[in-house]
C-alpha cells in the first residue's frame, strides 16, 4: 500500500541519488485536509478572455492572494514576471482565441509564468467546447487547445497539474465549483484532463458543506476507494449509506460507526437485489455510486466461461439494473448524481483483461448514451476512470509491473483512493449537473491511453 | 532508417537470446507487395450477426478460402477448432450483441481460434456505433467492444492486429473497401483502433486500381512519409502532382520522374500561395493530401516565439488556408477526399511539442468540425496520425527514446512511411467518403494516449 520509492526519493540521501542517477523524481503530492477552508492557499493568477473576469468575481471566495497578468481588463493587482510572488493556481480564458495566429497568446502567457509555480500548482486553461461552434477554423483553433494543454500537463514539474475545460454556453455560473476542484488539492492526482461544462440549473448552497441534506449510497463500500468515498462524501455533508457484500460485514458495520451512517449487505447480483434496495431506501437517494467491482484476469486465450461471466455482472450488469430499478421505482429522486466507477484499462485496454476493459468501456459508453435522457429529469451520469491507485488490490501487483504502473504517468507515482474519492465527491455535488455522459481520469496524466 | 534490434530478435541467435533474457521479441510484420492481387492470402474465418453473411458475399473476391466458424447462417466451409487450418484473417460481426450478457459470445468464438492463428493475421469485430442506438443498455453493450477489442489487440503476438469497425445504418456496402485494408498487409502497422462506417454513394470500380483518373496533390512529398504516399497514390492509379518546398527541388525532380508525374515547388505558407497552386491545377483536384510538417521541439519555457509560429504556420494555417482557397475556387471537387497528416502527439500531447502537439491537435479538429460541412459536397475530411515511424526525422531522435518509441506499442516496432502511405490511400478511395471527420492512428497500438 506505501510507495516506498517515493520515500526514499524525498529523504535527504536520496535526492542526492536520484539527481546523480536521473531516476524519476516524483514529489508528495499536496493533498486536501479536512477542516481546510480555502481551495487556494497561496496566489493565484488569472488572465485571457472575459471568462477570467468572471473567475475574478469570485475569486477572492479561493484565495486571499488574487493577481491579474496580460490583457485582463478587471480589477487585480498586476503580477509582474521575476518580481511576483511564486504561484499557487492559474486561470487563463482562451475561449476567445478563435484564429490560430492567437494562440500564441498561450505561449505568451504561460511561459513566464512557468518558473514561479509554486510546488503542487493547479493551472486550468479555459476554452469553449469545439462541437458548438459552427465556424470550422474556430473550432480547429479550440481544438488545439487539447493538444497544447496535455503537452504542458507533461512539462510540468514538483506534483503541478493543468487541465482544460471547455465551457459551454450558460455554463460560465458552474465555473466555481469546478474550479474549486481543480484549482486546489482534491484534483492532486488528475492532470491532462479535458472536460466540458455545460448549463446546470441547481447550485451549491454552502461550499463547506456541499453535500448537505443529500442522501447518497456507496457499493463496494468496505475498504479501499469506496471506504474512501463514503468517507469524503460525509465530510462534505452527505448522508451516506454503505453496501456490500455479507462477507464484508464487519469492515463496513466498522465504518458506518465510525461515519455515524447506515449499511447494508446485499449481494448486487442477486436476482431480488433491486427489490431488496429499494425497500431498504424509503427515503429515496440523491447520490448513487456504484464502485463495486471486480478482477478476474487471465488473456483471452485462457479466460473460462465464469471468469468472463462474473466480471460482466458485477462490473456492468449489476450498475444497469440498479440503477433503472431504482429510477423507475422512483427511489433516485430528480437531480440525482450517478457515478460509474470505471478505469483507464476501459479506455486504453489492458493485456489479460478483456472481461474487465469491457465492462469498464461498457459503462463509459453507459454514461455517455443515457446522459441525455437522464438529463431530462435533471440526474447527471458520468464514469470515473482511475489510473494507478494505491490499493490492496494494486499491492498484489508483481513488483516491476507495479513501478511501471506508477511511474509512467507525468505525476510519477501512483494516486490514493482519497485521489478518486475527491473526484467523486465533487462530480455529486448539485452544480455538478454541468458535467454529464463524461469519463474523468485520476490517473496521474498515465501515458496509457487509447 | 533502420531497426536493427528487430534484425537481431529475428535471427537464429537473437531468438534464443532474446527468449532467454524476456527481451521484446516483434517480428517482421508482412507488408503489401505491388502487383499482389489478393487481400488475404490464407484462410479468411467469417462468423457472428447478419453482417457476417454480407461479408461472406463478396468473401471469395478477397480469398480463395472462406470458412464459417459458430452460427453463422451463410454458405461457407465449417472450420473445427483443433482440425481447421491456421487462420489469416478472421471477421466477428458483434452488431447483434445489444445485452450484456450476449458479450460472452466474444469469448465463444475468439478463444478456440487465437492458438490457430498464422503469424501477421488481421482480425476485425464489427458493431454498430452506439451514439446511433436509442436503447442506453444496447449503446453500452457495444461500447464495451472498444474495451474488449483493445485488450484482445494486446494480446495479440505475431504481428497480428485488430479492429473494432462500427458500420453504420446503409454503410453495409462499404464493408469491403473497409476489410480490404484491414484484413490486408495494407494495414500491418495498424493495431488497435476503432472507427465508423457510415453510408457512401460513391463506389470504388476497378480494386486492382482504385484511384484510377483521380488527380492528387501531396505536399511535402520529396521525401519520407510524403514520398511514399505520392508513390502508393501513384500505385492505385491516381495521376499524382508532387509538392514540396523550392530547396527540395532535387529530391522532387527525381522522385517524380520515378512516378511519371508532376511537381510544384512552393512554399506553401507565402500569402500567394494558394494563388499560385489554383493557377497550377487547372484540371481540378480529387485529393488533396496534406502532409508537409516541422518540428521545432522545445518546452514551453524555453519556446521561442518563432519555432511557435513556424509550426502553427506549416502545420495547420497552410492545410486550412490551402484547402478553403482550393474548395471556393472550385479546383477541390465535389466527393474530393481531404487528408491532414496529425500525429499522436496531437492525441496525447508531448513534453517540449507544445506547439506541434497544438497543431496537429487542430488539425485532428479541423476534420470533425468541417466533415459535416463538406460532406454536403461529398468530401470527405480526415487525420491521419502515425505514431513512431522510422524516418530519417525520427532517426535522429537519441537512442534511448528512439528505442522506447519503438517498443512500447503492441507491436513492438516502429512503422515504415508505407504503412502511413496505404492508410492514406486507403482513406482517399472513392467508397472511403464512408470515414469522415475522423483520427486513424497507424501506430502499432502505442500505448501512448490522452
Amino acid at each position: 500500500m506505501s510507495d516506498r520509492y517515493i520515500d526514499f526519493a524525498n529523504s535527504s540521501i536520496g535526492q542526492r541519488l536520484v539527481g546523480a542517477l536521473g531516476l524519476p523524481s516524483p514529489v508528495r503530492l499536496e493533498r486536501w485536509q479536512a477542516g481546510r477552508l480555502r481551495p487556494v492557499e497561496g496566489p493565484l493568477l488569472i488572465g485571457g478572455g472575459e471568462l477570467a473576469g468572471q473567475v475574478n468575481h469570485f475569486a477572492s471566495k479561493l484565495t486571499d492572494a488574487v493577481f491579474s497578468y496580460g490583457s485582463g481588463s478587471f480589477n487585480a493587482t498586476s503580477w509582474i514576471p521575476g518580481q511576483g510572488p511564486k504561484l499557487k493556481a492559474v486561470v487563463f480564458d482562451a475561449s476567445a482565441l478563435l484564429h490560430i495566429y492567437q494562440l500564441k497568446q498561450l505561449r505568451e502567457f504561460f511561459q513566464p509564468l512557468l518558473r514561479s509555480l509554486e510546488r503542487s500548482a493547479h493551472l486550468v486553461v479555459l476554452g469553449r467546447p469545439p462541437e458548438t461552434l459552427s465556424e470550422p477554423f474556430a473550432a480547429s483553433a479550440q481544438r488545439a487547445l487539447e493538444g497544447f494543454s496535455r503537452s504542458l500537463a507533461k512539462e510540468l514539474r514538483n506534483g503541478s497539474t493543468l487541465q482544460l475545460l471547455y465551457v459551454g454556453e450558460g455554463a460560465e455560473d458552474q465555473l466555481e465549483g469546478a474550479l474549486r476542484f481543480f484549482l486546489s488539492p482534491k484534483s492532486a492526482y488528475v492532470s491532462g484532463q479535458v472536460l466540458r461544462l455545460n448549463a446546470c440549473a441547481s447550485q451549491v448552497q454552502d461550499w463547506t458543506r456541499p453535500l448537505a441534506g443529500r442522501k447518497a449510497l456507496v457499493t463496494g463500500a468496505a475498504r479501499g476507494i469506496g471506504a474512501s468515498i463514503a468517507e469524503t462524501l460525509v465530510r462534505d455533508g452527505a448522508d451516506v449509506i454503505l453496501l456490500d457484500v455479507p462477507a464484508a460485514k464487519n469492515d463496513l458495520e466498522a465504518l458506518a460507526a465510525r461515519l455515524d451512517g447506515r449499511f447494508i449487505t446485499l449481494d448486487i447480483c442477486a436476482e431480488n437485489a433491486p427489490e431488496q434496495l429499494i425497500e431498504q431506501l424509503p427515503d429515496g437517494l440523491d447520490i448513487l455510486v456504484h464502485n463495486a467491482g471486480i478482477t478476474r484476469d487471465k488473456t483471452l486465450a485462457n479466460m473460462t466461461p465464469e471468469f468472463w461471466d462474473a466480471v460482466l455482472a458485477v462490473n456492468l450488469n449489476a450498475p444497469q439494473v440498479l440503477t433503472k430499478d431504482l429510477l423507475d421505482s422512483g427511489t433516485l429522486r430528480d437531480d440525482a448524481r450517478v457515478i460509474l466507477l470505471a478505469s483507464i484499462s476501459g479506455i486504453a485496454g489492458n493485456r489479460g483483461q478483456t472481461n474487465y476493459a469491457a465492462s469498464k468501456a461498457g459503462l463509459i459508453g453507459l454514461a455517455q448514451a443515457w446522459a441525455p435522457l437522464l438529463g431530462e429529469r435533471g440526474i447527471s451520469i458520468n464514469a470515473v476512470a482511475p489510473g494507478f491507485i494505491e490499493t490492496q488490490m494494486t499491492a498484489h501487483i508483481p513488483f516491476a509491473l507495479r513501478e511501471a504502473g506508477r511511474r509512467m504517468s507525468s505525476l510519477g507515482q501512483g494516486g490514493l483512493p482519497q485521489d478518486v474519492a475527491e473526484a467523486v465527491a465533487w462530480l455529486v455535488q448539485p452544480g455538478s449537473g454541468a458535467i454529464s455522459g463524461q469519463a474523468l481520469r485520476v490517473c496521474g496524466q498515465s501515458i496509457l491511453g487509447a
